[in-house]
């Protein structure tokens, strides 16, 4: 696979071993971290974090994965009410200037496909922090490194994906990656029918040739899954508050829930929840998700690491 | 006494040792600021500013302190309203997710407690930066330094506190410090009848056996006093604003009152001031507010260097 | 010409060796920069950047030349709204308690003069980011070294200054800084009519004996000019939204207006631009406006350096 100049797809990971040094590279990260001997390869390089809609804890992984490396940040919250975009600038214009000061630049818009669109123009590398509905490739990266670090495997699996699979972004990113573990991974897509995974990624599964099943309920499916994987209904993404009402909690993982769960199964999300997961399973040894937040750390640094050096 | 884990209340400080190590570290990280010749100690470790009300003072303070000495920052000012506490998310679940970033939190919140609640449940240090009308141990701290530093002593001393007693965290937090030095330490409470020192803290003053005195104005008090701290009347504190308005100027030092001073007290504030002190006695040498304000880089330099070393 | 503690005006630069000695070095941080050798002067040392008035890419290209030091930096994009000057505290106080952590304060504020207001009470050196209607002097100097390494020399120049002349401090900044080379220059200031320069600036075009010609039309002008600096017209600055709406769009530089330009005129802005370039000529060899704003991390770099060490 040819060296990756921007990170906005997560179809542009077509290399098991591209994968595998990745994660072998955030495991270092991490010995390292808590061995309290990085070294800081990017000092004198800056991240700018240009976030068109806030996510607090997306930007400060990414943050911190650049002060770790040794590396500085420019800090940009809220790019949507502030300033230049005020002041009537065109985004390709914004990451123009940004490129002058910054080495790196990770963004999340509210338009699916601008991440694409500051790339093209950027001469640093771009990566896609989230845009809109489309894609969130580094949470996908994330999601696999934690299913092989809690499973020692990415082959052999039955993966449940529970709750909004029409606008979870993080679940649009994982899919692809899957294809290059096709082998012998099974998918259970389980959401109400409103929030069924689109067409389009079902059409991707199928030319994947991988298994899937759909369904409208818990019980029958994450009996067998290795991975229970549940995202959150995301409020903002509904034009109308009675269908989110409506649907947001169709499904809850709890302790009962969990008495159903194979013993070496996980829970993953990818945080923020609301109610899809009940705190009285946080300390369940299958609850993974904070495990998966940390990992997203290290993930980023490997990956700032391997785009800046 | 013990290595502490997390600061959230001044009552830790149990030891007169700990208080003076503590202090001497500040000093010479003051020196070493001055000479430049600060080491990085915390080189790739990273603090995590989480306000849910604001505080530009405070967050730069904690922020100069971290990366003079070589940290990193992560940066979220508007905590309440914006991103994943606006998505719904639990303060529980947003310290176990920056706790997976950060090395060390500073939070400050609107709602007493909530730095205690956010130390159960990290994993790292927690750093109370003020929660609501409850405490704010730092500030207490550097207080208690400036006091030591500006008058060499923290014994044979009679203290004004002047303004806002029932609702000033700082105060709150100052008084049970004074209990390691209760020897010959008295004080003057100097407020409005409705915002007198509440009864738990005029029980402690009890308990550790200190004298006090209580009034509703500065004559007859401030003459023998060698330490004058007054507050600022905090205007979100109160529902009424009619009320505010009635007190909010009470007490104000200014040129005339000065006079009436000792030559060697000392005035404190922990600032912002809005009318309490009148610009006109800033360059009185017993004006040690802006030099208390500084003080708060290098003891906190020295708590963040404590904790994490 | 003595050693400058703070950056308030352009009129300050009154020697033309203090210019190319901080031209000379901002080369050598872009040097340092591309071979990745920068050396890390300001380690331990701290920029805070108040900003009373929201500006992104100003803010970015001060923090990212900081930390490209090895320096820290406090950021407060919305001073203006958040904290202290909401608790009612005066600038005079907030900046004598910033200058307590940060080694270096860049401040832009929405009132002219307040910059100057913030240097005479700082112990530590202030810079103007821009003061309303005021100045922006780090600006005339990014300009200025844009200019000279554009075209190679600073005399011997035709400039043609084009927009909104009266509420431009970009260019209020840069016209001092032509006293300097006053033998071979001259203006065409080209405005709309209630645009115009005001008297002050063109009484001090006259004092420096620099030849300028006004007008209101493009044409007549350009077809000789060696540097077309043309200026946004700032919506903030207007209170009435028509006035804004008749004059906003007066001049576009796009492909036809290039072709009257020498081959070897520079086309400069200092961004962000609204319509007044078509970005039909961004890639015209003589669009300098990227490169400019790319210029101004390494300037402001040596800035910093200069001031600090």
């Amino acid at each position: 696979m040819r060296k990756l100049q921007h990170i906005i797809s997560s179809r542009q990971f077509t290399d098991r071993q591209f994968l595998q040094d990745l994660f072998l590279s955030a495991r270092h990260m991490e010995q390292d971290d808590i061995g309290r001997c990085l070294l800081h390869p990017l000092g004198g390089r800056i991240l700018a974090t240009l976030f068109y809609e806030p996510s607090t804890r997306t930007r400060f992984s990414f943050e911190a994965a650049m002060q770790k490396l040794g590396g500085g940040v420019l800090t940009a919250e809220n790019m949507r009410e502030s300033s230049s975009a005020a002041k009537g600038e065109s985004i390709s214009d914004t990451i123009r200037v940004v490129s002058g000061y910054a080495d790196v630049i990770a963004i999340r818009h509210y338009e699916e496909g601008t991440a694409a669109e500051a790339a093209r123009l950027s001469p640093v590398p771009v990566i896609n922090a989230g845009d809109g509905p489309g894609e969130h490739p580094t949470q996908a990266l994330i999601d696999l490194y934690t299913i092989q670090k809690e499973l020692g495997r990415l082959g052999g699996l039955r993966i449940a994906l529970v709750g909004d699979l029409r606008n979870g972004r993080t679940i649009h990113s994982l899919l692809p990656l899957f294809g290059l573990y096709r082998q012998d991974v099974s998918f259970d897509l389980i959401s109400p029918p409103e929030l069924k995974l689109p067409p389009k990624y079902i059409d991707m599964l199928k030319e994947m040739n991988i298994e899937y099943r759909e369904s409208d309920h818990l019980g029958g499916s994450i009996e067998s899954a290795n991975v229970v994987y549940i995202t959150r209904v995301q409020k903002e993404r509904f034009s109308d508050p009675a269908e989110y009402e409506r649907v947001k909690d169709t499904y809850i993982i709890d302790a009962a829930i969990t008495l159903q769960l194979k013993s070496d199964a996980i829970i993953m999300h990818a945080l923020p929840r609301v109610n899809e997961i009940s705190p009285e399973i946080d300390n369940d040894a299958r609850a993974a998700y904070f495990r998966q937040a940390k990992n997203g750390l290290y993930l980023r640094m490997a990956l700032l690491n391997y785009l800046l050096s």
